[in-house]
């Protein structure tokens, strides 16, 4: 079961606070969700992840599909949440904008796409029902369609073929989840695309309402677009989507994307950022980024943010020693930076929800 | 302050379970020292080290004197405790066995050893006094002093040479210890040599024990020796070390060397064991070792060791999950391993000393 409820509408932009509920478990947006690829948010443990409070995480179908893959989960008496021991919600990604960036020999057709695994090169068909019935299988709370993702830019007739056939899916998909009986359980959302074009845009956010659909996705976005055409193409589609929806906004962001897209409408997000960032040395603070692999850092022995309430900081890590595990390729460096940026991320939501309530966002 | 007691001697063996405390912390022996050797102990964060109850851990002279180097914890106003928020006790090594094992190009003197770093082909002297000191700034509780660890097998005439050698630079560390006005607070122990050579060990211990020292380590095993040699002059040493102080057999080791040793009446472990084999997907059990990459565990949802109350067993990942992770190289994967094996000496180790107090081993 999904409800979505209105909290507060900002009166300065578009932005507002909702309250989630899936499945008995309440989400509070705006809402980041950590991503966890491959069954697992880089790093950290999932009770690490429930000390931060968050409750939604994501995984992904085109990795899961290949690694564990179908089998296991076929022979396993439970899902993808018992199997990471985590008793929050789970939102899938479709695979679809892996299948266009990480696998070989594609070749779609009306049907789906057959493509081969970037792990061993075997032969794989997503079809819309198999992406469905694999997210089924794994118990997604939430569950995206499979799409095609463009790069960026694109010729109109291409953005245009390209959306019918995602539409097509879309519709199929839809008419596949609704026979499975599961659809109370196991939501689906729609993935809106149409390249940089605000019409296709247009077109595609209404062809998906009418589908009437539990939440909507933006996609197809942070695909190398210049930013004007990203915020363009957000506005939108948060104009042509039903308020009383969740907005998705795929794969977006750093921070300052993330404060945009909420003053544009939208609710949820996932990003890699605070968890790659992280294996590459780098720390969200108040004050901006810092790169801890800095020689500056070399003999700093203040904490990463001041004043920060993450376990790195809480505990008294330094930026010296921090940088100390990362150059000599310690774990425990990786660990603490992780933790320290979806702490940040997590307070940048709280912090936004907070400013929506009380009228300065 | 350092203080040994013995609580009961076994009647089987030479077994013995003492009550060792270090500057105001109590370490019940024996006792497990999880290896911590550039400052960290990998994958695992000080508060999970204290969540097992494990008081005190090792890190290593060598790699910390190059990284991140003497100069950093000049400028740092606190020790090596203090830079890894570790509120237990530090054993360091010497460097010695590090020195001859990893380091290019040395040169030996009786002033001590003249090598290249590792990592940047830096020249580096160590004599005894340097490596003392290098203790003292980052404040170890327990250190010791530089030695010449000899490959196995060696002809007489070289490990006499060398256990003259080790002796000299013992009694030049010693001096300097005493001198220093801190030896309350960093106890010195001495490292027992003399290779395979039974009487050259009890040679080496009569000479340590003279110089009448807080405790005494034997080294220069598990360096390639059969096993009857390293239980041998284990037993050797534990003959002629003074009842009434700890024992520290060097770099032993797998759960089967430590039961032999305790039964030799060795006080005192550190190996890599736990945490290395962590990071090959070897997990111990109850019932043995088992390497979690081996295809008959891919569809095995049983826990690594039923009835273990590590957080990897406690929290239910399977053993098919963990083996995911490892092959996906997913951090979590050598994380719960890493748990679940020191979890497992911590449990070991309390079996032992429970079994000598009940008379049992």
């Amino acid at each position: 079961m999904i409800s979505f409820t209105i909290e507060a509408v900002s009166k300065k932009s578009k932005a507002r606070a909702g309250r989630l509920n899936i499945n008995g478990v309440e989400i509070l947006t705006p809402v980041f969700m950590p991503v966890g690829t491959q069954g697992t948010v880089k790093s950290v443990a999932p009770w690490e992840l429930r000390e931060f409070d968050y409750r939604l995480i994501l995984a992904n179908t085109y990795h899961l599909y290949l690694r564990p893959g179908k089998e296991l989960f076929q022979r396993f008496k439970g899902d993808l949440h018992s199997l990471m021991r985590w008793n929050g919600l789970i939102l899938t990604d479709s695979g679809g904008y892996q299948v266009f960036s990480l696998s070989k020999l594609r070749r779609i057709s009306e049907d789906g796409v057959e493509f081969s695994s970037h792990i061993d090169g075997r032969r794989i068909f997503f079809s819309p029902q198999e992406v469905i019935d694999f997210q089924l299988l794994i118990n997604s709370d939430i569950m995206m369609p499979l799409d095609e993702c463009l790069e960026y830019p694109v010729s109109r007739a291409k953005a245009e073929r390209s959306l019918l056939l995602t539409q097509r899916w879309l519709n199929d998909s839809v008419f596949y989840w609704r026979a499975s009986g599961r659809s109370d359980i196991n939501s689906l959302f729609a993935i809106v695309q149409g390249s940089g074009y605000p019409d296709l845009r247009r077109q595609a956010c209404e062809y998906a309402v009418d589908l009437d659909l539990p939440g909507y996705a933006i996609g197809g976005l942070s695909v190398g677009e210049p930013e004007s055409v990203r915020w363009e193409m957000t506005d939108v589609c948060t104009d042509f989507l039903p308020a009383d929806k969740p907005r998705y906004l795929m794969g977006v962001g750093v921070p300052e994307d993330i404060v945009k897209a909420v003053s544009l409408g939208v609710d949820m997000f996932d990003c890699v950022v605070p968890t790659r960032y992280a294996r590459t040395g780098v720390a969200f603070t108040s004050e901006g980024k810092l790169n801890i692999r800095n020689s500056r850092f070399k003999y700093d022995f203040s904490l990463l943010d001041e004043g920060c309430a993450c376990p790195a900081c809480k505990t008294g890590f330094s930026r010296a020693y921090i940088r100390h595990l990362v150059y000599a390729n310690e774990i425990l460096g990786v660990r603490l930076l992780t933790l320290h940026n979806l702490f940040f991320y997590r307070q940048l939501m709280i912090g936004l929800r907070q400013g929506i309530i009380e009228g300065k966002i």
